[in-house]
């Protein structure tokens, strides 16, 4: 079996490369800080595409931020399947966005073979999930924290850099900004982790207990 | 566009029928209260087909019930093709259960044209998962008691009849049993619903704040 991180990314483009050049597509300009409508377009879901720039995705019910997406990606597969709409995108900076009505994509899917591309990209939401919700399962706000001091160290130092740590944690986790920025300062007097600016520099041997 | 949940209960059909004839795949008969272990078997993961029976899923890392399956049903092709387990399963009464190891499973969604049904699985997975989180996104322990009784509401009154209602409710969320009982016991003396041993009889209109 090929690595799934790797057959993912090609299942990607190739659906990408389908998708996009259907003849029903509805190609948008967003600019930065853009809410995307499906309800703009007649339809209450759909595939979309990202074919340059980045955007963020929210939980409709609660505004709760769940995660990035950058281009060449595509997502909303479930929802077109149920015509049902769970999340809003809002642009991070100028980006392009594709949009595939969900008939038209059930017949692409058909047309071109791409029902086990679509399964990995599936599969791959759910072990995010599943992934996510293992970060927010602990005992204390402590352990929650640590999980996601954890999941930033394991990052490369760009990627790493890009993101204010407090915000990282509180974004993703249902604890209060004090909460964290509490724990955080400990942990940095207490020089188990380094920070700089807001950022992460480095994490030692975090304690086990609080 | 048919209706999805139609869809799926067709899909699963024909899933079930290609992979529980397939040679290498691990019958097994599970008694009540039995906890089912890929590793018994060789594997880290596995698709799991439940042929009678029916059994309840885990959250491996925390013990949180997530829900029944029963059968003719077919669950874990994400974490099959990931390789990875996230939960267990637990038998509620004996039930006939179908181990498929990860590679057999792909070789056999390519062979029999599998992919799009599992795709509708998969998909129904994750929309299972964003209704629930929505039940649960609320800003007091009434909404989430209130989202709950709404959900047992809209059941059939066989199905709901089943379930013990503040069981129900604290296996699902994150609150306290005497939380959701205390909250239960006000509603019940406004009379705005109706309980009898333990089960929903009726839900009349809840009132929006407590």
């Amino acid at each position: 079996m090929e690595e799934p991180q790797l057959a993912v990314k090609k299942a990607i483009l190739r659906i990408v490369d389908v998708l996009s050049t259907l003849p029903n597509v509805v190609h948008e300009q967003l600019k930065a800080g853009k809410r995307y409508a499906f309800e703009d377009y007649g339809t209450s879901s759909g595939v979309l595409i990202i074919k340059s720039g980045s955007f963020s995705v929210y939980r409709r019910r609660s505004d709760l931020f769940l995660g990035t997406i950058s281009a060449p990606n595509v997502t909303s597969f479930s929802e077109a399947l149920y015509n049902n709409s769970f999340h809003y995108i809002k642009a991070d900076e100028a980006c392009e966005a594709i949009l595939v009505y969900p008939d038209d994509f059930i017949q692409a899917a058909e047309d071109f073979d791409l029902w086990e591309d679509i399964c990995l990209v599936l599969s791959t939401n759910l072990i995010s999930i599943f992934v996510e919700q293992n970060l927010n399962v602990a005992d204390t706000a402590y352990e929650v924290v640590k999980n996601y001091l954890l999941e930033l160290a394991d990052m490369d130092d760009a990627e790493r850099y890009k993101y204010n740590v407090a915000n990282y944690i509180v974004e993703r986790s249902a604890l209060s900004r004090s909460a964290v920025m509490a724990i955080l300062s400990d942990l940095r007097k207490g020089e188990f982790i380094k920070m700089q600016r807001a950022k992460l520099i480095s994490v030692g041997k975090l304690p086990k207990g609080y």
